[in-house]
């Protein structure tokens, strides 16, 4: 197995030589710009570990992992524009540092050339690899729109919620696994498998993200805490406490979410206080590690040599417990 | 030959059935919307048309077609979005209907429907006619961003303008004609050779529309005349004129364009006066004759039974001499 570093060099490799034409400038130069922000480039790591795993060569995945780095990119790109977003990854969006016409152009841009770069994929696998990514694009795209339907909604229930965050991120984590194994040579069956172990390792990611977000250690994450509570953002942490409340401490969270003055500091510890009341964090993390078990339970179904699974054991432990 | 208004028949028939998914809601019904407005479905027709020129099966393209539909609308779609148009084929576009939000995203997931369609295309075609497909879908990108350029550049020059005609609308007509000809089984030279086809005749098409604009038969047009001029629009006259002019009939093109305040019908009829002075709607007309002759003989030199090309020369000629 080749080392993650080394695997992400290359990634980052490929997409600094990402053949782009010169003209026009403005509808390029803001793919590139956004394409070098960086990144963990998890998704196209993803492909290459799910080609490695059934001992697929690293070339025959190489431009499927960059078209899914590519597709994921532009959601973030258009998502920016729709959340109106002036920051990624500490850099302007692009709709901040050109406008939302080029915002949205390159943005189509790059969901073509993502496009083209899933079509270099091997004759005998390419319609089984653009079916997988196509129906997960199309996924990506219904769970952003729940996400901006259930912000404009006082009353989300929580298998709505893990619904949102399975097609908003986790389907393309499963996708990018599945497509490396057909690349690599999988059986249809052990693809599925190894999409199943991406798509609930995802979910009990998002479930950790929104469980840090109040939780986590501020030096350690290296973000402010609560920015989810200040936001009235409806994590896991929110939609359960609002269903476990007596009427009075509903009344409180509701009240906190409507107040437009209050001292931010003052909201998230209040917010807080009323979670380790009610006990949700336990009841998060409960829920996580149970998609994070149901993930595993795939990943060892899957027939190939044991040994060659360490790494994704590993990699999906570090999501579980990481620090950004 | 099956009749072109049967082909049309077909294709709105297999358009108000295409599946889409029921939620979200926001997602699926602009589609669906926009889908429904109709239009003349020319680019399907063309790769329905170039799937029979080779003696192809209208089963084996039909799929590829919607798809291109697809995609055109996706464009617009976008389009309607970056040039802030309010209407599109006499109703409210979908920006207007809906927001911006859901126009962005339910045109992107409108182009995910469309490559979905496109890889329905024959295996051993399939990786061609996706070649063919999305590098002409990056041209038309190209294409939009630069004609938003031009909007804010004083001065365009005649081949930059026929270039960006050329990247907007014509290749994606040549792109339909060539991915009909590979699915009927054409050689690839042959469907190269159709694609230069309908990329001549696009040019001259979008040509003859900046001569109608101006020149039109108000009353079989439909359209009230000069639209591009009060819109300063820089069409092909326009640019001609701007070239052409001395000094004098320069300043007072300039001076209408920057006009803030003005009778509409004033300025068409001084604008147009220019025009005829100039001459420049009889070298618009040699212009696009030559790109018509061009797409001519491009069709001539295809090696396939000379009576089945009948129908194209009728449709480059339909459209040549055309009322909308």
């Amino acid at each position: 197995m080749i080392a993650q570093h080394e695997l992400q060099r290359l990634i980052n490799d490929k997409i600094a030589r990402l053949p782009l034409n010169a003209q026009p400038h403005e509808l390029y130069e803001p793919v590139r710009y956004f394409m070098s922000l960086g990144g963990k480039r998890m998704r196209p790591m993803l492909v290459l570990m799910g080609c490695e795993l059934f001992g697929g060569s690293i070339e025959d995945a190489i431009d499927s992992a960059i078209g899914v780095e590519l597709f994921h990119n532009f959601t973030l790109l258009h998502d920016d524009i729709m959340d109106n977003s002036p920051l990624r990854r500490a850099h302007p969006t692009v709709h901040e540092k050109w406008n939302v016409n080029v915002a949205i152009l390159s943005g189509d841009a790059m969901f073509v050339r993502a496009c083209e770069m899933m079509m270099n994929a091997r004759k005998d696998v390419v319609q089984q690899v653009m079916a997988v990514f196509l129906a997960n694009a199309l996924k990506v795209c219904e769970g952003q729109q729940f996400d901006m339907n259930y912000e404009q909604q006082a009353n989300i229930n929580l298998q709505s919620y893990i619904r949102m965050i399975e097609l908003k991120t986790a389907v393309l984590l499963g996708a990018s696994l599945e497509i490396g194994a057909l690349l690599g040579g999988a059986k249809e069956s052990d693809a599925k498998l190894l999409y199943e172990f991406g798509r609930n390792i995802g979910i009990a990611f998002q479930l950790q993200d929104d469980i840090l977000d109040v939780y986590g250690d501020e030096q350690k994450f290296g973000k402010q805490k609560g920015r989810d509570i200040v936001a009235n953002k409806k994590t896991f942490l929110m939609i359960k406490a609002l269903e476990m409340a007596n009427s009075y401490t509903q009344e409180e969270l509701r009240n906190w979410m409507q107040a437009t003055r209050f001292v931010e500091k003052e909201k998230v510890k209040a917010v807080t206080a009323i979670y380790d009341f009610l006990g949700v964090r336990a009841l998060a993390q409960k829920e996580m590690m149970n998609y994070f078990e149901k993930g595993m339970q795939a990943l060892e179904q899957i027939q190939t040599v044991a040994h060659r699974k360490k790494d994704l054991v590993e990699l999906a432990e570090s999501l579980m417990v990481r620090e950004n």
